[in-house]
């Protein structure tokens, strides 16, 4: 049963590990189950091949077993129905872990992502300075919302859960922004989750391929 | 075993069902369960009472037994899973029908909303000309990508799953932007959904709903 994931050939990121085949890297780490990466470059990603995985193009996908996925959310919900650590056993608890991976990734992804693109890539377009503001609010805001839920807790429901996975590696993002020192809790929260060793060792799988792209001829 | 859903009191789309709590009424009604709907004004969202069910402040929650959840694919999810109706029986197509619940929230979702909302609420700013048309290629991309694996199928994948729903009510907040009209088979994809019975049924409720309150003195 050998599973197949795809990744970027050289990450746009430089190796920091905020391209999404992270999530799953970290989610195969947690249950303990080896893996195969297939690199794509940018322009496999948007041939036939690469597409028959993934209609937008995009890098995650998985296979195993003649199963095909992409959607990295998707993807770590398959991956803690098979195996055991990333989701509670009790109904109710697993229902509430589905909830805060969506969470992650509709509620507090766009809002985080709009923010970090547009700090990052439009700094010289007309809008950045009417703009910029009012995303960086909207993102206190949800930052604000989660550190209220959070409380002192260690994760966000319990046991840490594929929700805090995805919430975590989603709030990676903002490190480089400086949003985060705003939020102690959530700041020692994502500093939690990537202290884990399932972490550090996704994290070092991701960067040494990033490495090795860039020690190519 | 009583369902509660929250929805707005009086919804800012004025009854044309683009509010999340529509899909979670569309789920309900395709798998036959009533419900309950406790509406909510703007003040009362940002409430103790209510950010205790959602604590970013948003409708729609989901109360039953005890179990309270919100994000609207994770109730969607946890409909499916308790009430045939929205998910295929054989386990690696049940797989792919929550791959297409992620894709429409996470990868089709944030794109159509960058989109509609400049669209509609950007107008008088001074970057509007420039910023609409890159926001417009970005949706008419996902839309294209979206044609090509949809092809002449009726849904994503196979029969009617909790994806096409999801994915439907999504592009239905492209209806007003004409967009849509550029994918004749998208078009038609969406008014399939918008045909079934149960669709019908959740949009004349929530359209009640909206008619009640502007009936109120």
């Amino acid at each position: 049963m050998t599973i197949t994931i795809t990744a970027f050939q050289a990450s746009p990121d430089r190796g920091r590990g905020l391209a999404r085949d992270m999530h799953v890297r970290w989610a195969l780490e947690e249950v303990g189950q080896p893996y195969d990466v297939r690199l794509v470059t940018f322009a496999e990603m948007k041939q036939p091949a690469h597409l028959a995985r993934h209609p937008f193009g995009q890098i995650p996908t998985y296979e195993e077993n003649g199963l095909t996925l992409f959607e990295s959310g998707a993807i770590i919900l398959h991956i803690a129905e098979h195996h055991p650590g990333l989701f509670p056993e009790e109904p109710d608890a697993r229902a509430r872990a589905i909830m805060w991976m969506f969470a992650a990734l509709s509620t507090i992804e766009p809002v985080v992502v709009e923010f970090t693109t547009t700090l990052i890539f439009d700094r010289d377009r007309p809008w950045y300075a009417d703009r910029l503001p009012v995303l960086q609010d909207r993102a206190r805001t949800r930052l604000g919302q989660l550190a209220e839920r959070l409380g002192d807790a260690d994760w966000l429901d319990g046991e840490f859960s594929a929700g805090d996975l995805l919430v975590i590696d989603v709030l990676r993002r903002l490190a480089s922004s400086g949003l985060l020192d705003e939020f102690p809790t959530v700041a020692a929260y994502v500093a939690r989750g990537e202290a884990r060793p399932a972490f550090q060792r996704a994290f070092a799988d991701q960067l040494a391929v990033f490495t090795a792209s860039q020690a190519a001829p």
